[in-house]
């Protein structure tokens, strides 16, 4: 196994030996407590697993035995560590279960599956024995797409196909890879990198997904820009299912028919499990350049990111913040510095050149061999002072890449303070933008001041346009808000729901890159409608027709 | 009706008015034979239409009447002139039957719906009624797509979609466009050049071919590295299923699971009819250059079009023809022609510099804004260079323009003097197409001679690289053949089996961009293995239970 899941933290973010370098911040705390109306914070720890009792695992001793039979009894796991850690992902109502200790959705078993074959004996025999099977790559899932529900089976064994995480084979000529699914992102990137490559999926959660996770989810990196989603970079997969083996073959273009990639893209282990697949790889970029801009508001920013995309800018990324999370990140930077004379006259040729409260920052990234990249950069650099922005150089952007990975770090120390951290995101058409950014801020700013635990607190919420296209965008919300700590769940469901319903009203699909899971199945029938809805069943029905893949995830 | 359908050819390509060019050119022809190893040519005229017994319509009188009550009775036609029209399509052995008054697949209607709620009721009426139902848009699937084949009912009812054919909107942030799926090629052009944008998708069809066809088939445009195949353009789509609206509603970018426009893209009319879709647009390109190159060999061209599309060149199309389709084509010009000083040293310079037999012309196409489209031309020269190519100048790319959608009506001239032309088109890896190129050519060459109406006759095998990605390529032949007249679809049927096994043993796709339609169902098992098939037919079961919805085709 590439990643010794014992150096995970079980219960929230990446290394357990991950030092926490805002515990002693008390300065940044207090800041953080003004920002929410609260006069102080409160301590939240987590319960530690030595004092959460597990459910008794419900395999019966015969099906374990023939498990064990078959995999061995290393690779049949059933101790509470392993349990505890499969038991959900990382969404923010994953981690008040598990913080709170409900492990009531720990799997039965957890079974470490080597090579497509394995995985195809193991869903023949589960489908046979009435067992759920739940597949997990990294269990990075932020929508609750992993966690280990029996569904209307009587037990549930989890599929950890972290075992898998062989490069099978580089084509230079053709620039694709066959890996593994199982394989982890820097495991992945580093035997490229090996042979002058890169696929370039580069998700927030890259240190700790993995490739078949990705596909899975239907995903999209922070450079998708440049590399593609994941419907764009795969070529072919191998899913595994109940009734055999689906290998869709894939071409690099073909118009024989619905193409089965786009069966497997999404399918969220749902329709089967990715065990091995084949994708398009680029060179590795001879360079980077990743500069900050500060534009006068969301809508010139927005305007400026779509003249780049339709002007054809092989942009990397085109990261525009909103003017609360500009303004955010830069009080939250602030915090425990001295305001000298040079901040005092950066701030007035600021004013005098009129970029108030409403000023957004932007990252503009590009990557590849370095005349292209200059070229692009000096290219956005002219669309950014035509639509009135000022230039702030490499800073800000070498700042982003270094802590492009370190975000979700610092959602548990705010869990362990009384506070709650979630993000949500969706994608629409360029002329649409403006208004499902308002209806979603607004209803995630209402939603959070009536869940607030006491009168005058609320919350904060940050957003940006993180992903562009010739027709539309993508939207991200984070929204940080003090914890009902009466009705913790609640709270979320309220606020989520309260968002999900703005997207929903307001053209926007219910997920631009975290996938479907459970947290979004309420608003699944309205972005598929009855009949699509129908289609996805159907697939279902003909590849996994007792149900016992991943149940409550996808469909509804 | 955007083309009065009795001013296009009912049995061949084309307006009926258009002039024959080759008719007087006995040079022509007798050049052919010999190419053919044939001593000369037979007439072999089709078989005009009054001459034709039709099958008598098999509607009952009671079905007839509502549905005249429903469209009235000019939308309900079952004249000799509506019947053959509709029967087949442009397929090779459509034309064999069309032409011998093989008139068996004759629709017993031909219905003109309005508007999806009239395509809606119609398809809800017909599957009560027990009435097969085959969409028809230019009719010029040349894979057997449109025949009116009844398949397990009694009766068959073609709908003409060229009643719809209005642009409902063009959203100019956005860049997309709203159309009725029956627009013509040239119609939709028109009006979006109206308003300064392009769809860009230009197949040889272009003239005779609708929207709603181009993405049922999951087509691709002569300049589809530009403009994007029909899956990198579709927004969203209606699709009228006899269960209902399936409406996909699409997104710039989504993760919410398997996305339903992959399931209306390749559907070919099988799972539901195409009434509406939002399209990507492009702004009308500045300007345009083409220019011809000729490279040594075939390897050298292909490997000169890897390197650029590999070093992200934004061509809008690189097309490198083979050395016999670059003698054939370079003799064919030159028949009828005196050969003077000029063209002895022009050959002379080609001997000198290496250009023998195996010499293959390419043409590069670029489009778009000036800076780009001239820098892009320069890095592609510089390749060509680097190649060892010779540069031909904008004459080839010119010739090539202007004749880029006339390669179809010389087939009917053909098809007069007792030969036969068909084209097949593949596409795989960058590794693998050497391989499959001689895998193809060979089996098509073999064919082609057992079949032979006497011995020493042959026919000729053209093929080019005509789309390329950054994984692979596809590969189009034509292949020219005098005809066994005696068993002429026998003939037919051995040589594409040949040729579409060696695709299949080899591993082609066994279309790049034509489809599946009748032609190519014998080969989908391989290509999408017995699960693919299932999941398939579990669409079509849910969007189409009764399979009334274009019986025969997609689906073996």
């Amino acid at each position: 196994m590439s990643i010794d899941r014992t150096k995970i933290r079980w219960n929230g973010w990446g290394w357990a030996a991950h030092k926490d370098a805002l515990g002693a911040r008390e300065d940044i705390w207090a800041w953080l407590a003004s920002e929410l109306g609260m006069p102080s914070l409160l301590a939240t720890p987590p319960r530690p697993l030595d004092d959460i009792p597990l459910p008794p695992p419900r395999l019966d001793a015969d099906t374990r035995g023939e498990l064990v039979a078959m995999l061995g009894p290393d690779r049949v796991r059933d101790d509470a560590y392993e349990r505890a850690f499969h038991a959900l992902g990382q969404s923010y109502h994953d981690l008040l279960r598990l913080r709170a200790g409900d492990l009531t959705l720990a799997p039965d078993a957890v079974l470490y599956p080597r090579g497509s074959d394995e995985v195809l004996a193991l869903l023949a025999f589960c489908a046979e024995r009435d067992v759920a099977v739940v597949p997990y790559g990294g269990g990075t899932s932020v929508v609750g797409g992993v966690s280990a529900a029996p569904g209307a089976f009587h037990s549930v064994v989890t599929l950890d196909l972290s075992g898998m995480d062989r490069l099978i084979d580089v084509d230079t000529a053709a620039r694709t890879a066959t890996a593994e699914a199982g394989i982890y992102g820097p495991a992945l990137e580093n035997a490229l990198a090996a042979k002058g490559m890169t696929l370039g999926h580069f998700p927030q959660s890259f240190e700790f997904s993995t490739l078949g996770g990705w596909i899975a989810h239907r995903g999209a990196g922070q450079g998708s820009s440049r590399y593609g989603r994941a419907e764009d970079w795969l070529v072919g997969a191998k899913l595994a299912t109940p009734k055999g083996l689906l290998d869709t073959n894939g071409f690099p273009g073909s118009s024989a028919g619905p193409q089965l990639n786009d069966v497997v893209l999404g399918s969220e282990g749902a329709f089967g499990i990715v065990t091995e697949a084949t994708v398009r790889l680029h060179p590795q970029p001879g360079c980077h350049d990743y500069r900050g801009y500060l534009f006068r508001d969301f809508a010139t920013g927005a305007a400026a990111i779509r003249a780049a995309v339709q002007d054809e800018l092989p942009a990397t990324m085109l990261r525009l913040s909103d003017a609360e999370e500009t303004r955010f990140y830069r009080a939250y930077g602030a915090v425990g510095k001295k305001r000298g004379l040079k901040d005092r006259l950066a701030q007035m040729f600021l004013d005098t050149r009129g970029f108030d409260a409403k000023a957004c920052a932007l990252i503009a990234g590009f990557e590849g061999e370095r005349p292209m990249v200059e070229a692009s950069q000096k290219h956005f650099a002219a669309i950014a002072k035509r639509f009135g922005a000022l230039s702030l150089g490499r800073g800000p952007g070498e700042r982003w890449r270094e802590g492009r990975f370190h975000g979700p770090y610092s959602r548990d120390p705010m869990m362990d303070r009384g506070l709650g951290v979630d993000t949500l995101e969706t994608a629409t058409r360029w002329s649409n933008i403006d208004a499902l950014y308002a209806a979603v801020r607004g209803a995630l700013d209402a939603a959070m001041r009536e869940t607030a635990p006491r009168p005058g607190a609320h919350g904060v919420v940050l957003a940006h346009i993180s992903h562009s296209y010739n027709d539309g965008a993508s939207l991200y919300f984070t929204y940080i808000f003090p914890r009902a700590l009466d009705d913790e769940i609640g709270q979320w469901r309220k606020i989520k729901t309260a968002a999900s319903d703005a997207i929903a009203a307001h053209g926007g699909t219910i997920s631009h890159h975290h996938g479907i899971g459970e947290d979004h199945l309420p608003w699944m029938a309205q972005e598929k409608g009855a009949l699509g809805l129908e289609v996805l069943r159907a697939i279902k029905q003909a590849l996994d027709p007792k149900g016992i893949l991943n149940p409550g995830k996808l469909i509804p």
